[in-house]
């Protein structure tokens, strides 16, 4: 499968929620909105927060609706980051700006690394983890 | 938001046939299943397949099941492809591995590209372009 680039693209209900969300409790202070969308580049992913009807554009064609995390979860985002500190900053400021912290960051005895848990104001999970060093 | 490296990570139901598929159809002939996932590097997308129970031991947590597509669609996964035949190709190739192709390719008017779409065996969607040029 011989592919130039790949992007991931996700349904938001609130593109302006969203947007103060990834600014304000995830720093990406950069971020905005353009045609209905936030372009975010991660380290090996680029994501597009999209709103319904813009990420529908697409899943139309095939007949289908945007589908969003209920109680249960489609997708997981993995993060590994630079230090523990930052797992630890993100998940306090995360409430504060509309989003959840279903769990306490901790040490996870299988791997050895510190991990946190997150949810973006559609319930998106993201996990942060600080590897074993 | 400093991240050293980021991975999306999807359930699937049946691993086996979702190595059958991706080994066949789209042409990933190294992958293999490890620890109930299969690894799958993209240009710009490291991506986890995961068994139900392996996704579980993250989502289970915070508290949630794994949610799959039903008929809408919570993730797509776009990808730019080198060549218009390398999209018709994978298309002709995913039904008789177990995926659909809901929508013939066909010349987006607004883009000017080139684009199909097709479901692996859980309905993951993706989205194969070829750009305008």
């Amino acid at each position: 499968m011989k592919i130039r680039t790949t992007v991931v693209c996700l349904p938001v209900r609130d593109i302006d929620k969203t947007l103060a969300f990834y600014q304000n409790a995830l720093g990406f202070s950069d971020a905005q909105v353009e045609e209905g969308m936030i372009t975010l580049e991660l380290p090996n992913l680029s994501l597009f927060l999209m709103e319904k009807s813009a990420f529908e554009t697409y899943t139309k064609k095939v007949g289908r609706n945007a589908q969003f995390p209920d109680n249960n979860v489609g997708v997981v985002i993995s993060c590994a980051m630079e230090t523990r500190e930052e797992v630890d900053t993100i998940l306090e400021s995360v409430p504060e700006h509309g989003g959840t912290t279903p769990a306490k960051a901790a040490m996870d005895e299988m791997s050895g690394g510190y991990i946190g848990y997150f949810t973006d104001p559609d319930g998106h999970l993201w996990e942060l983890v600080y590897p074993r060093q």
